[in-house]
């Protein structure tokens, strides 16, 4: 898949197959994160790999938006290391791009995924960090769900010129 | 350029050629952007396209890690829009992943780019926020200098297997 294309077709994607994802796929998606951007380039990333059908359950019913792990062969949880963070609170930006790129890979792999949000919500920084015992310096940013897709989706219109400005506001 | 190679060979650019960027690839930047996953869909983003010298040379003269800015053909501001959210405080993530995807759209187009940090750093917003009069609810996160390159970066090796864990931290 070409890049550009593939940046504008990717979508959100919460129905998956009942096919298994093996563990080089799951290293080249975790691979793609690594490769995102970082301030001063400190890549201040962890990941939880959730393949465990009890955990995916339990996050389940601590996120309000996660139904769609019932059928998910995998979620990823990017979290931000604040000890290895040079400039103070970059984490949230650096794991984003993390994230984002992680989508794009899934979508080049011919897998669905899709982004739930973790952080800044602090209830569910809360229950998530109770599931997996985090550290305090560790940082919960977001949840990717993944699996083969079982749905296709259209691209939709998403340009808006008038969100774009010349120079002044 | 095949999306997955382009997320692994992306790289930050800082020198870049005298060579004019046209208006529709300025609009392909920005349409990527658009394309990005946001909380509960509201896109809450707004791209000031910087073309103006002076106006390079000053934001230059209020970011600390700006100088590239001096021979780049163009900025772009990424703003978020707290008065479009639905979900306070996912502007963002939500910036971050819009960011990411025009870093690649600019590499898979030929060109180079940087990120350079505005959001959490209160100092830099309040100086941008000053050259762009923002109203109180535009929120800048990033720039991106975007240029022609006029350098070539190796693929590093970023892969870390320590950084994944499996079920539990």
């Amino acid at each position: 898949m070409e890049l550009y294309e593939g940046i504008i077709t990717r979508r959100s994607i919460r129905r998956y197959a009942d096919r298994k994802i093996s563990q080089d796929i799951i290293e080249m998606l975790i691979k793609a994160g690594m490769y995102a951007p970082s301030a001063s380039n400190q890549q201040p990333w962890h990941f939880i790999v959730i393949t465990e059908r009890n955990i995916l359950d339990k996050i389940k019913d601590v996120h309000p938006y996660a139904k769609m792990l019932g059928n998910a062969q995998l979620a990823i949880l990017v979290c931000g290391d604040e000890d290895l963070e040079l400039s103070k609170g970059y984490w949230v930006v650096d794991c984003s791009a993390a994230t984002q790129n992680m989508l794009l890979a899934a979508h080049s792999l011919g897998l669905g995924a899709v982004w739930l949000g973790v952080h800044p919500r602090a209830e569910r920084k809360k229950e998530i960090r109770n599931i997996f015992d985090l550290p305090e310096n560790i940082q919960p940013l977001s949840l990717i769900s993944i699996g083969y897709p079982d749905e296709q989706r259209n691209t939709p219109e998403r340009f808006k010129k008038d969100r774009i400005h010349y120079n002044t506001w």
